[in-house]
């Protein structure tokens, strides 16, 4: 008899999810939650958001890892009382967030944003890529992935900045920290990519006030979440002239609907949430080993405290 | 008395490569050739395209550098017989050139190409990455630029192969040389890079030909020369679904006209000849260097064998 995990998620696939848990571990089953025959089976979950008729029909549950690098997704207030939450931390989605972070910062540093439009109006206007050293790029939340952008972008010969609420230190990185430091961090930015966890701290943080720090003509990539983004204040930043451009991956609203302002601005790139993607291959060993762990009582590997949010 | 150098270039700031060479040989003037009072006081010429009257007044002319790294944009047969010619390969045209490849590869790899036409016609669809095991990404000429771009790409974690004339090897890059290796190496690729030099062996590689044999969805990246690509033959393989997209730096005309078909298709990226740069700072040296050696009459940096063209 197997030992059941709950899948739930539509953007995901149980299948994959699946196969690559029973490969290392056979006598677990992953099971979508409109599968499950007995809730009271069911030991733990993996999931991107609950089933629609919340968890309390699962009152063996004794852990549930996020599908995702956060848990802002979760309704936090609507989980089953005491039973520990996982955000899912794992090379892939690392793998993946880096390369978009390096696709995007290319793309803005290179022209690309600009020879679209003019390639879309027919138009050849030379215009060489300034010197790396003339482009710091700042990193904005510098924990586990976008400590990992950072490092990226410093190999590839960027000045690279980081910003992060608590102070951290990274090799060839100039780290600022808290709020007192931010201002001082974006006046000597070229580009900025947000990848902070969403806290009520973050909330917003790309908002006018930010962009008017920032120096004219700087470009801002959000691999974050859609909420720390103010979209009418950037929309206004790009007008005026401050901000020349953006990369965006998550919005307010997902999917974007086709009527809003941010499609109006031939400057902003949108993307449909594709920043990060977390393998089933590669994930499954830390799946199974916090189901290991929630089983055990032992704290999962990227425990979310309740108290922070994250 | 300043020995003289003459500039000749629409594209390239004789100033700021007076003050690179001057800051390291003051006893040398880079003097535009609108400006040379005395044509038998030259004895060198930096150019990207002789002066209109050509170069038969410059008697006393003992070498010529290219500012480019061909120099297929001179009229070999227009030059004074005798005066050994140079391509000027510098590490901050290698490092441009790298870069460049790097935005486009990641560029069609993640799919902002995609993203770009759907975010203008306001549509989400949600298409992530593939892995990069499934990216292979072959480099067409790996002398010093394709082998510094294969070892880019090697380095960020793509499948690279390597394809040129003569046999050549590249750690972590599967190396295939002359035509009979062409078709092998061009199956294997999900995106081809060119960065050949121009010769009539290598004009028009890219055609209907070699786009029937790569995988069927595959992209096209230009950074060699013009000449390479069969334009009219990309665009058929486009609008056929061979080809799935290109980013081009590189044309049979330049400026690109504004009528050109090119234009017409969604699925190209046109960039106006800004892949390599040469910084005067870091190429100044190489410059000075080849001035003493053609002045002694010894072999240049990067001298050019008249004969293969290159």
């Amino acid at each position: 008899m197997k030992r059941i995990i709950l899948f739930s998620s539509d953007l995901d696939d149980p299948a994959a999810w699946g196969e690559a848990v029973a490969a290392r571990r056979p006598d677990l089953a992953m099971v979508d939650w409109r599968a499950i025959e007995d809730p009271e089976a069911v030991e733990f979950a993996l999931m991107w958001k609950p089933p629609p008729g919340g968890l309390s029909a699962y009152r063996n549950l004794k852990g549930i890892q996020s599908l995702g690098a956060g848990v802002n997704q979760l309704d936090l207030t609507a989980l089953p009382p005491g039973v520990p939450l996982a955000r899912l931390v794992d090379a892939s989605l690392t793998d993946t967030m880096v390369d978009y972070a390096l696709a995007a910062t290319l793309r803005h540093f290179r022209g690309f944003d600009r020879f679209e439009r003019q390639t879309r109006a027919r138009l050849w206007d030379y215009a060489p890529a300034p010197a790396k050293a003339d482009f710091p790029v700042g990193v904005m939340g510098i924990g586990v992935l976008g400590g990992a952008v950072a490092a990226a972008l410093r190999d590839l010969g960027f000045p690279v900045l980081g910003w992060s609420r608590t102070a951290r230190a990274i090799e060839g990185v100039q780290c600022f920290a808290g709020t007192g430091e931010l201002p001082d961090f974006l006046a000597r930015c070229r580009l900025v990519i947000n990848v902070l966890a969403l806290t009520p701290e973050t909330a917003g943080i790309l908002n006018a006030g930010t962009f008017a720090l920032m120096q004219k003509g700087s470009f801002v990539v959000n691999i974050g979440r859609g909420a720390h983004l103010v979209e009418a204040d950037l929309i206004a930043a790009i007008e005026a002239g401050q901000i020349a451009g953006a990369t965006l991956d998550v919005f307010s609203e997902e999917p974007l609907p086709a009527d809003h302002p941010i499609y109006g601005r031939p400057e902003i790139l949108v993307t449909p949430h594709v920043a990060g993607s977390i393998a089933p291959s590669s994930a499954a060993a830390t799946v199974i080993e916090n189901f290991e762990r929630a089983v055990r009582g032992e704290t999962m590997l990227n425990a979310v405290d309740l108290a922070r949010g994250y």
